[in-house]
């Protein structure tokens, strides 16, 4: 836009009373709002396309990145714990992908620093894919379109779990949802949320959420501790941090999940428990915060947070490069 | 594209030398090219295009039609037999959904008329999605945006199981795949197959498989014992036609399948035993043709069926409505 024509833009909606008088200042609000995607390789993103959606890194060719983090469902699977290899009974909530980058680091208990050492998980966990990185090297070359595509994007012959993984994770990076109505509230338009919404806002940084969800993630930043005014009751085995730190002060450190698209990521916490934005609102207000809110203020909260449901992925579907006579054929059932 | 334009453009192709002056003619063909989609709804294109793809049309929550119909591998799951609920093994192999609207009927026997009674099938076998046609509707009822996208497309405010799989079969309908490289040279392009592939057209059609593989779908026109020659050795249970005619001489009656992107849908055969082009089009020929192709032969003929993989669906991931407080929870776990 011409500095000329974004003057009279700004003036037009001055007079349509679309900024307020009193315009929040970004800087003062602990919430920002989410970047669109900048600085990225399109031709890595194109490839970690098809390879998020392609079954084939795994052991019985039936499932992708995309089954546990499927991006028409929020980037999660919508169940309490995730299916693996074999139906087995994943041990924890799948979080969602959608603005994973904005994550300190990967997996609930952090084990993984980035996207790209997140995405060598699964595919060799024998409860999710089930495979080992050695073999999805051999099914990708075995395949004439994938051997060309990494020459093109990497400029080598070789393809490795390091270049297999760095695709991933950039197409990963593309996967921010901007534009959700908070964040245009916050760019100035106070049309975009309601007044219940606003109020829900108000109250979810004055009863203290904003402690741990924060930032252009609304979470993400860093680990806390599940239940710490009262303790959280869960069949669900798994310690958070304490696993990767060895810590003991660290037990049941999560990291504080990202709350954008919250509405779309159900069921919530680490173990899937809540079902419903309502109940885990009421949940985090006792456990987190010692305050019962009530049903009115309960839903204002749950109000404000369905106004964090940004723009999602928009892309085609990938279709995949067809295995060869060389390709291993998958192995669903031993 | 106006008369007079179009007038010049075939002169500049004439003199190009795009044109044979032996121009094959298509009646003469017995394969024809595939039309493009010309008549459709889509609004319900669009809705069916959601069903398609949400697996809450299982009782897991995790397996949609895309799993094992997955429009991102040929329409296929590219596994032997497919992966039902809680990991069950499928009786038979998958097949594509694409160009299904150009099959006499649906399934392997034929069991279903139409892609709309075939909708139905999947979503409440035991071994597949596991779920019920009431379950689905009581699902689709609790999220506000399907009542308004179904009332948008039908008029009603009734959601039921017939106007489902009546959205799901009208999206199948899009998934035609015209303008592979067979349909440009049957369409007057002589370069667009070479030498050798149109060397095993002419074999293809000299040796008698086009006397079921025929028509725009290049087969899905009628029921042929598999193993007419020779008897199939399989250790497979289907037994085809007879399970839905009762007729002892249906038995081993298939349906004819598609050979379009036929290098996309391996593995080949109802019971997907066999892993190559090569090793199928070896097999027809001794079982159903009582010929012993040469490897030269074999090879030309897997040549030309390379040429029928045609333009892959090209649609954006839909995104899925969220479900709500109302919504019935997948059940991944007994």
């Amino acid at each position: 836009m011409n500095p000329r024509k974004s003057i009279h833009t700004f003036r037009i909606l001055l007079a349509a009373g679309l900024f307020s008088a009193a315009l929040p200042t970004l800087a003062e609000e602990p919430i920002q709002p989410i970047d669109p995607v900048k600085d990225i390789n399109l031709a890595e993103v194109e490839l970690g396309k098809k390879l998020y959606f392609d079954p084939r890194l795994s052991k019985s060719g039936f499932i992708s990145c995309n089954s546990c983090h499927n991006l028409s469902m929020g980037g999660t699977d919508n169940l309490k714990t995730s299916i693996g290899h074999n139906w087995q009974q994943g041990p924890i909530n799948a979080p969602t992908v959608l603005n994973s980058s904005l994550n300190v680091a990967q997996f609930w208990d952090g084990r993984a620093t980035d996207l790209k050492e997140q995405a060598g998980g699964p595919i060799a966990n024998p409860k999710e894919m089930a495979f080992s990185h050695t073999l999805t090297i051999e099914i990708l070359e075995s395949i004439p379109e994938y051997v060309m595509e990494f020459k093109q994007v990497f400029g080598s012959d070789e393809i490795n779990i390091d270049s297999v993984t760095e695709a991933i994770a950039e197409f990963e990076k593309t996967l921010v949802t901007p534009n959700s109505r908070f964040d245009q509230w916050l760019l100035g338009n106070k049309n975009a949320i309601t007044e219940q919404e606003l109020a829900g806002y108000e109250l979810f940084k004055n009863s203290g959420c904003v402690a741990c969800h924060n930032g252009p993630a609304v979470g993400g930043t860093s680990f806390q501790k599940m239940g710490i005014v009262e303790p959280y009751q869960t069949k669900n085995d798994a310690i958070g941090l304490a696993g990767v730190t060895g810590k003991d002060a660290d037990r049941f450190k999560f990291k504080v999940p990202t709350l954008r698209n919250v509405e779309m990521t159900y069921p919530y916490f680490h173990d899937g428990e809540a079902e419903t934005l309502t109940e885990a609102v009421d949940i985090m207000g006792r456990l987190q915060l010692g305050r019962k809110f009530s049903d009115e203020e309960n839903a204002k909260i749950v109000a404000f947070l369905k106004t964090l449901t940004g723009q999602q992925p928009a892309f085609m579907l990938p279709i995949l490069p067809p295995s060869t006579d060389e390709t291993r054929p998958p192995v669903p059932f031993d």
